[in-house]
C-alpha cells in the first residue's frame, strides 16, 4: 500500500492538511519484519513510531521470574511507540512480530514537530490516546471482575463480525487470530487454565472448537454469559467503530 | 488554596504564559463534595475537568451482575475528567467523593480551547496522557502476572515514602488512606480474599499490622516478595517522581 493511503486507514492522520501528511510520507519507511525478529527492548530510547500495514506485533515485559506479561498485540492500521512522545522517551515494552509484518516507521521527532505546530495533529494525537485510555480502563475492569471463562468469551466476542452482533445472522466460524498459548498469555492466563476456561465457556454457552476454529451458535448465549461481570452490554461500546 | 499556586502543584499547566493561566483562573471554580456524594454518572456528558485541592475521589464502574469496578482513587493534586477532552463526550464512570473533598472544577470547552490554541497545554496534556498511560500498562501488567499477597505488597510498598526506600533508614507505619474494603476493591479482590493474602504477606515478609496500621519491618523483604513477578525493580520507576 503507498504511504498516503496507508495513512489515510489511521484516525490520528484524518483531517490534516496535504502538506503536512506529505512531510510525513517523506520522512516515513517501510519495514518488513520477520516473524520472531524483535523491534525494540523496554530500555531503547524510542527513535520511531510505528504503523502496522499488516502482521502482529507482540508488545510485552519481562517479569523478575521470568514471565511475559503481554500489554498489548497490535494488528493492521494499529500504531505503537506514541506514548513515549513527550516525558519518559524509552518505549517501555518490547515489541517482536508475531507473524511475518510489513510496518510503516515515522521517526518520533517528526511528530513531535508536528504536534507542537500543527494544532489539528495535537488534538487527533489526544483523540487517539483518549480512546487507547478507555480501552486500557475496560481492560482493568476486565482483570479485576471477569472470571478466566468470562475473559475468553470476551476475547472471542471481539473476534466476531458486525454482521452476526444482532444475533440474527448466524455468525461465521472463529479463527483465533494468533496461537492459543499467546491468547492465554494476553488474557493473563496459564495454558491450563484457558484449556479449564474453553471448557467451562462450552459447557455453559454453546460454543464448539476444533484446533483454533471456534463456532459460536448463539451469540447472545456467548454475550450473556461474558458480560454479565462487566460494566458494557454487548456489543462493546469499545468496538462499535470497528470495521466489518 | 489560591487557584494559581493551586495549578502550579498541577505538571499539566507547567510552563504557561501567564495569560493563559489566568484565563484557566478566570473559569475555575472551587466546589466542596461530601462524603458519599456523587459527581457524576458514566453517561453523563463531560462538562467539566477537575482538579483534587484535597480528599480522595472513587472512579467506577457498576457491572451487570451488581459489582463496582473501582478504576482509580484519585487524591491532592490528581485530575480528572481530561479524558474525554475530544472523541466520547462522557466521563465513562461514576465519581463519588470517599472523604470530604475540595475540587477545582475548569469546563472542558475551556481546556477544548487552550489545546486548540496553546501548543505548550497541548503538549504538556500529551505528556500527562503518556505518563498515565504508563501508569495503567504497569496496572494491566500486575493484574495479569502478580498473585493476591503480591499485589497488596505492592500496593504498601507504594504508600511508603521516598527516605525509607533505600532501606538505611526505618520506615514510618503505613496507614491505609482509605477503608480496607474500598482497598480490597480497587486491587479487584473480595474482602476474605484481600485478607488471606495480608496473612500470606505478613507470613513472608516481616509486616505487622493493627487495624488500619502496617509496620514495615523490611522494606527490601517486601520489595523481593512484592516485585518478583512485575517487570519493574523497587522502587518503581512509576513512583519515582513522587513527594516526600
Amino acid at each position: 500500500m503507498n504511504i498516503p493511503d496507508l495513512l489515510q486507514q489511521v484516525p490520528l492522520f484524518h483531517g490534516l492538511d496535504d502538506q503536512i501528511i506529505d512531510h510525513f510520507c517523506h520522512h516515513a519507511n517501510h519495514r518488513q519484519i520477520k516473524k520472531g525478529s524483535m523491534l525494540c527492548a523496554p530500555d531503547d530510547v524510542a527513535h520511531n513510531f510505528y504503523i502496522i500495514e499488516s502482521g502482529w506485533i507482540k508488545l510485552f515485559r519481562d517479569t523478575q521470574d521470568g514471565q511475559e506479561a503481554v500489554l498489548d498485540i497490535v494488528t493492521t492500521y494499529g500504531m505503537f511507540g506514541e506514548s513515549s512522545l513527550f516525558g519518559k522517551d524509552t518505549y517501555g515494552w518490547y515489541a517482536e512480530a508475531v507473524e511475518d509484518s510489513n510496518l510503516l516507521s515515522i521517526p518520533v521527532n517528526i511528530l513531535k514537530d508536528a504536534i507542537q505546530n500543527h494544532q489539528m495533529f495535537a488534538v487527533n494525537m489526544i483523540t487517539a490516546m483518549s480512546e487507547h485510555r478507555r480501552r486500557l480502563d475496560g481492560e482493568i475492569e476486565r482483570f479485576m471482575l471477569q472470571n478466566a471463562p468470562q475473559r475468553v468469551g470476551c476475547f472471542l466476542l471481539k473476534l466476531t463480525p458486525k454482521s452476526a452482533w444482532d444475533g440474527d445472522n448466524p455468525c461465521p466460524p472463529i479463527t483465533l487470530p494468533y496461537n492459543k498459548a499467546l491468547v492465554a498469555n494476553r488474557l493473563g492466563m496459564t495454558p491450563e487454565t484457558f484449556s479449564r476456561a474453553l471448557k467451562a465457556l462450552k459447557k455453559n454457552t454453546k460454543i464448539t472448537m476444533s484446533k483454533s476454529t471456534i463456532e459460536i451458535e448463539d451469540i447472545n448465549s456467548l454475550a450473556a454469559y461474558s458480560c454479565e461481570a462487566c460494566s458494557n452490554f454487548f456489543p462493546c461500546a469499545e468496538d462499535t467503530d470497528k470495521r466489518d
